[in-house]
């Protein structure tokens, strides 16, 4: 790699800095994001672009306790300068041709407008003075005004009584002057608002120097201290921008927008970024003539569409419009990518010049980014690789939700806000019971459940509403994940909002809302609103999306599957889920169904145990045979009962309350003390795959066993499904092959893969060799393997976690992405299962496995697939499929 | 290794079998534990001893499906039998010369009565017709009676309505006869008894065989199948002896204590089993003139004294006096130890001869066992380490406790029983509630704390009582554990009891034992009894008790501490451990002090909480400095408050109730939210340091965190201490070292060796070398990391884990054994942390520190030292000794 230099000088004419052995991520890294497009421009592009001094990242870390750049650094900062005068002819401080320069921040990863910039640096009074005298007295004055300004801001950080005085000055002097617009004020003006400038300077005992160097070196100083600004900081922990990576300054030779009329600024997009379409007929972006970049930012003017340069009465400003088109097309095949440019159009003798100041991949909505990266692969310019791989997996979900119409919701009145738990929007009738959502909903109205928390007994009244809002509570809490699992936006953890049942009302922010009262909640943002606010519902996926999904599918090495019941496996199928990771056995119980199964756990009348057990028995042959005959060719992952036996009382019955009712009698352990349980949730599995058979359907239906902590439970439950298959073999005269497997959700059973795998193979004897499972397989459960591995109840951790998180106890939230030690208990059980199995089937079913950091560790540990709720399946298909494209696996 | 026979013949004059190649354990396996004397008798001691065919173990797995010897194996029978012939000059069936035999039993390990036993095997009737017309009629009638009996009861299983009818007749007969024992029956009577019992045969459809060898391979056989009597099964449940092992069966030439007056049968061992003294004039044993063995212990007559044979008129049974004795000294010397032995004198040709029927190491009380073990190593037989080997750690406990005494034990009313929790035997009035435990004890009356569960709460109540009785709960459970560390007799989960607080009694088996009424608990069985029971108090620990902890304490590995708070600091050190493994300092919030944490926790009064914490402070520090005090020199281990927030309110106020508090808000994580707690903390155990340090002491104090999860907890801490002992360092002008640990309860941290390990020893920039721990340490709580592995809470287990241990779901009892889960945390950890640093310290402070089982096993992973409760120091010295000399570390 060739040696890191000081200050790196992109000029024509000039031999282009080598970065041989360097990644295009190395060399964003030091000569940041702008310095790379800038490097782009001039050594690889060959496109007209004023010259530029860089001065990499790493100063950023190496100032003095004054801030100020080293000696030896400024030198080098010197002789660049020198360089620039060569190459331009200008030369700084020169009253006729003087050399004008900005000093622009950039980082690694863009964070537009908060990090400092000082444009026309090198005016002196001397050099305006000459300038003045011609006929552009008013630009040379202006440019004087605004340099003057921004120095005292940025670099001296003159502040009075905490506000900025240089736009105090302007706003009082445009009012004395009875100015509208900058350019309303005359060349006398502007004198005296320099001369006003200067007052404030003198009156905070500073000074504008006028050494140009001083001026750089200054400029450059400020701007690489501002990479430590509070915005900065605070943007870069929000984004999870690491502080060390600094900022570069970008020296760069003024051109001017402002220079006259036939001179202009503006930004172009080489497709549209709202809906990705590249129009042979409408270029996407603006142009502000007589202006300068800021200008274009701050909107103090009406900025006007590309088509302005056609309309011209100049033919030279068609031309340019013409050439901007064909450079767009340029740079995207080279760069494989839409791009964001920033352009400057100087009047030079008479002529307009087009000059590129910038280029950036562009950002763009969650719409065009499938739109564009089909295209773009649908042109030959980049591969489905790469197309998949310029898609935001987490961003896809937002083509699927309804959202709030972004201009009724800034209409609409916040009542409060929280946690955005389940994305989407929805508007109903409040109600704080489930007996009355039910009501409500069975006369067709739409309502939305608000509660302090909600449990499992909550579940019909949460499935009947169209959104749910909660006090308290994370993005992992029940409410949060349930309502992802079927849809329902939610908002949870929204804490200034105070409950009364008793009044049926709530309150917040000094609303009252009572039972009945219309709000609409937004899952995707956290906000809660008054009254209904209108919603944009999104048509099927797109159908480049769907390309991007389908290519997705075709490159993932990872099963992508769906944790869903009976009545969510279309939707799960529909969203390109195959086969079902996780169906959850509670919910069949609860509801209607409660009685049953409360008859046989706490029942004293065996007969009528008998008759709830059979009821049990039709309803789940139900339900898994409608899920088996969804996913016909799938394997429909069922887990045995895995809730605890107070889950069946009532919200007020708490006898039998656990001290810790997560590492109580529940799961497996339940199954071994309660065998009818078990017995008849596997007759109802295997039965359901029976019946489909002889209906000519192919079942895969594969029995999980859940909390699993020794391999002595694997054996009680393979004697059950190995008589059961028996007997059914017996009735119907065919074998169906099912599979049998464990739930990883506990350190035990993640220490002893290879213990677990000979338990699932284990051959009983006097048993047909058909009875037994065709292959045994094993899922992580990683919300219970979270809570045990760092002992960490989920529900308790609201008072100490977030603070955690906050102050970097935790890199990351740990029931959000997998954790570092639970993923080393993962590698550990993988490693170890594959080395007596390397067929052995492995997946992840716990929420982690929707979470785009966690599937690519899971990909790059060997698991066999992933499952996460019907809603995060695009993501996941997407993600798989970067990260096969990323680290392939054979 | 020589080749397995079928049977083996031990024979004075015939060569002896070859064992070459197998260990003592190996033979013992083989041969069974009776076997193994036998052979040490006839082919190692040269001993006295009648010929014996041993059918080994193996063959009481090798029966075929109706429980018979495959015919190869009775082949190889009949030539052993053919054998005894030859060697004795006897002939089987013949009436004038008949070789005669026992059949008995012999595992590897001593079940005493619990399988069958034939004996006069080979007589038949035309034997006894022959024979009986000698002087010793009634002897051979006898004889012949009693094969009848026991092959009809042993090989026929001949039982009428669930009853033995042969002792039913000889009842019957008896009483006819007006017969009190055995001996008033006449040769006539004996011949109609002998045809009674034959009519039992017939009526039954039975035959007795008049084959002698067919006798004898049916009564190996009925031998064989007594290893899986419901009896044998259920002892070795109990002591834990596999199944596998299997039963020999020894065929033994029979002589005859029962054929004279002058002949005799009896026991006899080498020293005294109860004081363990070897007296000169004085032999422990008892004979019984003209009995077989079982009269001896069936004890139908009074046995005699061993001296009764110095009694005799005959010198001839002096001199077997003088014999037995000089052999028995030749046996310890051989066999280094004391034994058990069984004898028969038979009178051949009128003069008596000395056999020898089984030699044993002897069962001996828990007094007898040191002293034994420690005379023979003085005694020069054997070394300090097989007299360390021979001391049972768990009984040696025994003999500090008060125990009832047996006599009035005997003669009490029991009114229940539980889980013996806590060792030891008290008496005192019933109390139901902490409050009135505290006023009765104010008067210096003894109470005995009943209630259904204790908790932190109940600390003084439970310290004031000489014992606690529970309704619910395990061994494991806070009363139990508590009681053991306070050393006060418990008695846990005895359900049969059922308490009315509002009637302040409670019942059981239909007593109703009010408040004030007395009761004595037995903690080391498990009795609770009306009234007061007398108890025995053990002296001080007896000097050749002593003597092998001196022993132990020379020849272990590991480190033994114990955990302690200050007020039992010194009863740690009298019983040998040097340093605390665990001070725990939630007690110190507790009682009088629980206001000023509630006031630090709950208060809204910043100067009262100020107050509080320096209340805190003084306290704290007074109990630390008396630890180190009394520990100067060695390491005292203090851990942060361990506690959760709730447990700082009372029973009553359930705010703030977590829902799985175990994983919840405590621990390092109340440190780190509430700050000032550990900060009070960290100062009062340094500062106590300092103080002693001035006085000229050796402090050596140990911060603990609990809890840990990530290492940058221990950062959090680290900053803490350094800057406390920077700032004592200022006021003292010295440096007192100090270390800092972490406790490894989580699977998370025990993940985390070697970062646990760096984040120990981070040195932080800015802070004085010496101000930084001086080493690090780590000390597994495996409690937490139990119920964390396994996902098992302990408070909740009862539902499940009974049940699960029964039916052998678990090996042993994870929370009194060190789980094989566990463990493989545990070994994780430390190859992890010793890899980066050989020295590092790492301890055990849960229970299971004090568990004979997991000391061995922590030994052979090499941990540097254990912790556990006062009153099992003393049996884990002696663990740990002997671990180290069955597994020497260097």
């Amino acid at each position: 790699m060739s040696k890191v230099q000081n200050t790196y000088l992109f000029a024509k004419g000039r031999e282009f800095p080598s970065f041989e052995g360097m990644t295009k991520d190395e060399m964003k890294s030091l000569l940041g994001g702008k310095g790379y497009g800038l490097y782009l421009m001039h050594c690889v592009l060959d496109l007209a672009c004023p010259v530029v001094l860089n001065l990499p990242t790493f100063h950023a870390h190496g100032l003095d306790e004054n801030g100020r750049l080293p000696q030896d650094i400024v030198a080098d900062v010197r002789a660049g300068l020198a360089d620039m005068e060569q190459v331009t002819g200008k030369k700084l401080g020169d009253p006729v041709n003087p050399l004008l320069l900005s000093a622009r921040s950039g980082a690694k990863f863009s964070m537009p407008g908060m990090m400092d910039t000082v444009l026309n640096i090198g005016l002196t009074d001397a050099i305006v003075d000459t300038l003045a005298k011609g006929e552009l007295e008013r630009f040379w004055l202006d440019s004087y005004r605004r340099l003057l300004q921004m120095y005292g801001d940025v670099v001296e950080q003159i502040h009075e009584d905490g506000e900025d005085p240089f736009e105090k000055v302007l706003h009082t002097f445009k009012a004395e002057r009875n100015a509208e617009t900058d350019l309303d004020l005359t060349g006398a003006d502007l004198r005296e608002l320099i001369s006003r400038y200067k007052a404030v300077y003198v009156r905070n005992d500073r000074e504008f120097p006028q050494d140009p160097v001083e001026q750089v070196v200054r400029s450059a100083e400020a701007v690489f201290r501002s990479w430590g600004n509070e915005r900065a900081v605070f943007t870069r922990s929000l984004e999870g921008i690491s502080d060390a990576l600094g900022t570069a300054v970008n020296l760069q030779e003024m051109v001017f927008g402002n220079k006259s009329v036939r001179s202009a600024t503006g930004v172009y997009f080489t497709r549209d970024k709202a809906t990705g379409i590249k129009s042979e007929d409408k270029l996407d972006g603006t142009v502000l003539f007589q202006a300068q970049g800021e200008d274009v930012v701050a909107g103090i003017r009406n900025s006007l569409p590309m088509e302005a340069l056609l309309e011209h009465p100049d033919p030279a400003f068609h031309a340019i419009y013409h050439e901007m088109k064909e450079t767009g097309t340029r740079l995207e095949e080279f760069l494989g990518n839409m791009q964001d440019t920033e352009f400057t159009i100087e009047e030079q003798d008479g002529h307009p010049v087009l000059f590129w100041l910038q280029i950036r991949d562009g950002k763009r909505s969650a719409k065009a980014e499938s739109v564009i990266a089909a295209n773009l692969c649908d042109e030959g310019i980049i591969t489905r690789e790469q197309a998949v791989m310029q898609v935001n997996p987490e961003r896809f979900e937002e083509l699927l939700f309804p959202q709030l119409n972004p201009a009724a919701r800034d209409a609409a009145t916040v009542i409060t806000s929280g946690s955005a738990a389940s994305p989407g929007a929805a508007s109903g009738m409040v109600v704080f019971t489930q007996d009355k959502a039910l009501e409500l909903a069975e006369q067709g109205k739409p309502v939305i459940l608000v509660t302090v928390m909600t449990s499992q007994e909550d579940v019909k009244g949460m499935k009947a509403s169209e959104a749910i809002l909660t006090s308290t509570g994370t993005k992992v809490s029940h409410a949060a994940i349930m309502a992802t699992a079927w849809g329902i936006p939610a908002v949870v953890g929204a804490s200034e909002i105070s409950i009364d049942r008793a009044a049926k009302a709530f309150t917040a922010n000094g609303f009252t809302v009572k039972e009945g009262d219309v709000i609409t909640v937004c899952g995707t943002k956290g906000g809660v609103y008054l009254g209904e606010v209108a919603t944009i519902i999104p048509e099927d996926l797109d159908p480049r999306a769907q390309q991007i999904i389908d290519w997705a599918h075709e490159i993932k090495a990872l099963d992508v599957r769906a944790n869903a019941e009976a009545g969510e496996t279309q939707a799960a199928y529909d969203n390109g889920a195959r086969g079902i990771g996780l169906f959850r056995t509670e919910h069949m119980f609860l509801g209607d169904r409660l009685p049953f199964i409360q008859e046989v756990l706490f029942g004293n009348d065996e007969a009528k145990a008998k008759v709830a057990l059979e009821k049990i028995f039709e309803i789940s042959k139900g339900d898994f045979a409608q899920s088996m005959r969804i996913m016909d060719g799938y394997g429909v992952t069922i887990r045995l009962l895995d809730a605890p036996l107070h889950e069946f009382f009532s919200h007020d019955a708490d006898m039998e309350r656990e001290e810790n009712p997560m590492l109580g009698h529940r799961s497996v352990r339940m199954a071994i003390t309660h065998p009818a349980i078990p017995r008849t949730q596997i007759r109802a599995v295997l039965e359901a795959a029976y019946e489909l058979k002889v209906e000519g359907l192919d079942p895969k239906p594969e029995i999980e066993i859940p909390l699993v902590v020794v391999p002595t439970e694997v054996a009680a439950i393979l004697a059950v499904t190995t008589e059961i298959a028996t007997e059914l073999h017996a009735k119907y005269g065919v074998w169906v092959p099912y599979a049998l497997g464990i739930m990883v959700e506990t350190p035990a059973a993640a220490l002893q893969g290879e213990a677990m795998v000979a338990a699932l193979r284990e051959q009983l004897p006097g048993v047909a060799p058909e009875a037994h499972p065709v292959h045994g397989f094993a899922s992580f459960g990683t919300n219970d393997l979270t809570q045990t591995t760092l002992a960490i109840s989920r529900d308790d951790a609201d008072k100490f976690l977030p603070l955690y998180v906050e102050q970097g106890f935790f890199a990351h939230h740990p029931f959000v992405s997998i954790d570092p030690r639970v993923e080393r208990m993962v590698k550990i059980f993988v490693d170890e299962a594959r080395a007596v199995d390397p067929e052995f089937e492995i997946f992840i079913c716990g929420e982690h496995g929707g979470d785009v950091y966690t599937i690519e560790r899971l990909h790059l540990i060997g698991l066999t697939g992933i499952s996460m709720s019907p809603g995060k399946v695009y993501r996941s298909i997407l993600k798989a499929a970067q990260s096969q494209i990323v680290h392939p696996r054979a």
